[in-house]
């Protein structure tokens, strides 16, 4: 089956593991993120990321979230079906994003529970992991997608 | 004292609530961000998201997660402590981000606790909402911030 072909609940099983691309990480997007969405001085400029916990420059977690989102779209994580999550959650921050990381993300199937009670759809939970280019983990999370069944898939 | 005063562990009591300003949505900022964050078709184009269960253009769920995050930046929530999260968990999407859309989030502090092992600093829990217009829930979650402690502001 074509990677863009629409997948449904009963296409996956628990254990199933999916391995995005990889990403690079440049100072110009950690700026260009933080100044629409997270203008905090860790994220915007080098000399006033010295006077922070951090330290140096890091990108906003939620631009390490954002970019997660977009491998695994790239990835195509659910074929053709669009990815539309119920609930994401239990976000932990390992370790920051820095310029020049190049990040890999993957997701484990955990959980597929069918909806009592709409059969058209049920729901899926992953484990999500980012990682840097050696492997460390930077954001480990868990979502519960919702997903067709292959009773809303019927002609 | 001014709010770009930095604030620490001790300054905040559970129970405090911030309330932000609004920040419009636009179908050019809703397809800038699905460009290079999540790049589906329910974020992207008005006829392909017609054919979604959304049935017409919605804001990324990640979209609404950061504009979150600068409404409370811009509040200045920790005064001029940065803003760094430990966890965020919880995040619930109870409806989508449509062009138009007026977005204000609230945060309320639900508990205060130092750490145990490096008395500089602890940990603040928040419930966070994100409203449209007509007050009604986007998303809610929950964040866990690490806060520094009066001790490691100390001279």
């Amino acid at each position: 089956m074509p990677a863009t072909e629409p997948r449904c609940l009963e296409d996956f099983e628990v254990g199933d593991r999916i391995e995005t691309d990889a990403v690079t990480v440049t100072r110009d997007m950690i700026r260009a993120f933080a100044q629409q969405y997270d203008p905090q001085p860790m994220h915007l400029d080098e000399a006033a990321a010295q006077g922070t916990v951090f330290g140096e420059l890091v990108g906003s977690g939620w631009q390490t979230l954002a970019l997660t989102m977009r491998l695994l779209v790239d990835a195509r994580l659910l074929g053709g079906t669009p990815i539309v999550g119920a609930e994401f959650k239990d976000m932990r921050f390992h370790a920051p994003m820095r310029p020049g990381d190049s990040l890999r993300a993957s997701a484990e199937v955990l959980a597929i529970r069918p909806s009592k009670s709409r059969p058209e759809r049920g729901f899926m939970d992953l484990k999500v992991t980012t990682t840097n280019a050696a492997g460390e983990p930077l954001v480990t999370q868990s979502w519960r997608l919702v997903v067709p069944s292959r009773a809303a898939a019927a002609p």
